[in-house]
């Protein structure tokens, strides 16, 4: 049996861990017997080396063994869930997870919060006065059995191994590595005890992954890794380099979100959620196949179905219904400040990395883990890719209840926007599917 | 100005780190601002990386500027000192520092302790009844002025930066890296004020350095960054593929070193300390050139203005000088076992690394840090490389106090000798001096 230095040392050299010195790793550093400079080093090596397909499943397994996973009986109806690697504008969750738990799926959605300029689907849910995104297992296993969905943080119960290491990757610049993120992503995944599983990896500036080489390799390691722990795993390559929707910010994208619920909403924002719908149901056979999945997916919006259920999470995890009926009342007396077009043409760019941080500077994020976000903060746009534009058009309002930073918010938001004379094609939305 | 975060991306992407950064890291390692698992990721990237020279330059002086430096006036000798990367049965700082210092020479030598299967200098000095080598910087200070020679373990006093860095590579698995090493050594031998310094780099299986390649790459990085640190330096590439001289172990070696201050001694070891001394003579303008040097430290050992000099060191740091005319009480009652030559030839082979195990499991050294060493364990051996052998002739005596790992021993010290049926050519004892 290998020593910690050994198991170092062969990282650190290129070499191969087995799948029994991961395992002793991350055993190690969540009993403490392992301390943290050791899981340091061999996070760092681990990201300048790589990991090979059979390290990154061993620790993706181990990370789900420190544990417990979710239960349900063979009679409860199949697990599905979605998973994006984050973006600006994305509430996609808060409509897909309810939609497909109307259809009769159990949707036991663990999600997380915002940090830099993209958003936190827990960020959005807790706008809503009330709502609480911390359950213990027990209580978030019985509602999913119950209602069929429920939007939760993460707990020490569920893979505390990827938190412990979780928690060294963000102070040791070892966050950004394929292998790791896998883990990191499918350990928790894995918990749930799903059958299917839906990723949304954005391309774009607005996104984690900036080139679409390397979302696609994510991807696929994405996809292979989940096949190979056991799920059925489809993957989207999504566009990200303007926001998704018109809304960013808590509370102004629950509103989007429920309209879109209602069965209106953004277009781009509405087909997102049809298609991520779509393979969902096909995937865990409610649907013959993805085009009958979307067909269903905008069947259960248009009936309300879809809505019921959102109305049904939010009452059951304690939020104040009555914000949904009405959701401006979610933005109370917000000041608000609006950019408009310097010239007429075609808006050829709409950065939604300039956005996400300008929403940043207005309070609707985090810039480090411990700061408070103000849910009524954010961004609604006017426009988008393609949009012609005259002079002196609103482009975006800026919401915000705290002056301070507003001057620096518009002028990143000014800069977000680009006009070109001649007319500017919309950014695919789906660029691939990988299955 | 870099946040801790951004050296640590640099480094790991394989871009420089600037002087104040790295500068930064230390000072915050030391001040515990900056977490040891911060250090270690970065100690990880630098392993797999590398630092170039100026980051190899600006770690040594971020060392040295964390803690005091010997202080000298005008008036006083020059100093030099001698720094050896470590092997079996290596004494010849017991023997090269009296001598350098009987020729007006002052002599601040900082020394280590054995782990592994190499030996350390403070062990062999301890094992002199009474002999303190744990001195206040000031005392060892006044001491080198004074008698101009003493040989001491590393204080926090001098570049305790090093000390804290060494202690996280020795848990790390980044303990043998070029650059690391080089600051390391170089940082200690800066703060103590040198002019000269002599660099002895062991080559073969008894030495740290197992491929002369990298024992050369290691040598040249040594004698020009010291250079760029104001020092003369050269560096000698000599065997370890056998031990130095006949004894291994604390007491036996320092009976060994006694005797070749009185002008005896094993042919390769005295040579060895010739050679070195004849350079740290030459480099301080002692002597016109390293031919003169070698003469003169013959003559100092000759004269026994050498012995008389260790007698005078050995004295201030409280040992028991009675011990220096009859070195053979300080092996007091141990028990002996014989290794016989299993056959007739000439020794073709006695490698350094087995017997250098072998007199570690009789207790000579330490497996941890933390264990205690027996003075009187060790091996003598009673031929080497080239030397003619018939079966049944003693090829090394083991001298031990404990039985439980005699065998283990034996079994070791047995497979160190090969013979050859024909005639052997003694190994080269110095391989290249890196000027």
């Amino acid at each position: 049996m290998k020593t910690t230095a050994e198991i170092l040392q062969n990282k650190r050299d290129g070499l191969e861990n087995r799948e029994d010195e991961i395992r002793r790793l991350v055993d190690g550093a969540v009993s403490g017997q392992i301390p943290d400079y050791q899981i340091a080093a061999w996070l760092m090596a681990a990201f300048i080396r790589g990991l090979n397909e059979v390290e990154m499943m061993a620790l993706t397994r181990a990370f789900v063994d420190t544990g417990r996973k979710l239960k349900f009986d063979a009679s409860d109806p199949p697990r599905v869930d979605k998973h994006s690697t984050g973006g600006v504008g994305d509430k996609t969750s808060l409509v897909v997870a309810p939609l497909v738990a109307s259809a009769g799926l159990l949707v036991p959605m663990i999600s997380g919060r915002g940090l830099g300029f993209t958003g936190g689907t827990l960020d959005k849910m807790e706008s809503i006065p009330g709502y609480q995104t911390s359950l213990s297992l027990d209580r978030f296993q019985a509602q999913v059995r119950d209602i069929g969905v429920g939007i939760v943080s993460a707990t020490r119960e569920l893979a505390p191994g990827d938190a412990v290491f979780y928690k060294i990757r963000d102070v040791t610049e070892t966050v950004e590595s394929l292998p790791l993120i896998v883990a990191s992503i499918l350990s928790k995944k894995t918990a749930e005890n799903l059958h299917a599983l839906v990723l949304d990896v954005k391309i774009g500036c607005g996104g984690v992954m900036k080139s679409p080489a390397k979302a696609e390799v994510l991807a696929r390691a994405l996809v292979a890794t989940g096949r190979q722990l056991g799920m059925k795993v489809v993957a989207l390559l999504s566009d990200m380099s303007q926001p998704l929707g018109y809304a960013i910010g808590n509370a102004l994208e629950v509103a989007e979100a429920v309209e879109t619920l209602t069965g209106r909403g953004p277009q781009d924002f509405r087909t997102l959620c049809l298609e991520l719908s779509g393979w969902m149901l096909a995937l865990t056979g409610q649907v013959p196949d993805f085009q009958a999945g979307i067909k269903r997916a905008a069947d259960l919006l248009a009936s309300g179905h879809a809505l019921e259920s959102f109305r049904r999470m939010v009452l059951a995890q304690g939020g104040d219904v009555s914000t949904i009926d009405s959701s401006h009342r979610l933005l109370g007396q917000t000041a608000q400040s609006v950019v408009r077009a310097a010239g007429a043409g075609a808006l050829s760019a709409v950065r939604a990395d300039f956005l996400g941080r300008a929403a940043l500077r207005l309070g609707a994020g985090r810039v480090q883990a411990s700061d408070r976000v103000d849910p009524q903060a954010g961004i609604l746009l006017h426009a988008k890719i393609g949009n012609p534009v005259k002079k002196g058009d609103p482009l975006a309002t800026l919401y915000y209840n705290r002056q301070s930073s507003l001057e620096d918010a518009l002028e990143l938001a000014r800069r977000a926007f680009q006009i070109n004379s001649e007319a500017v094609e919309r950014p695919k939305l789906i660029h691939t599917v990988v299955q």
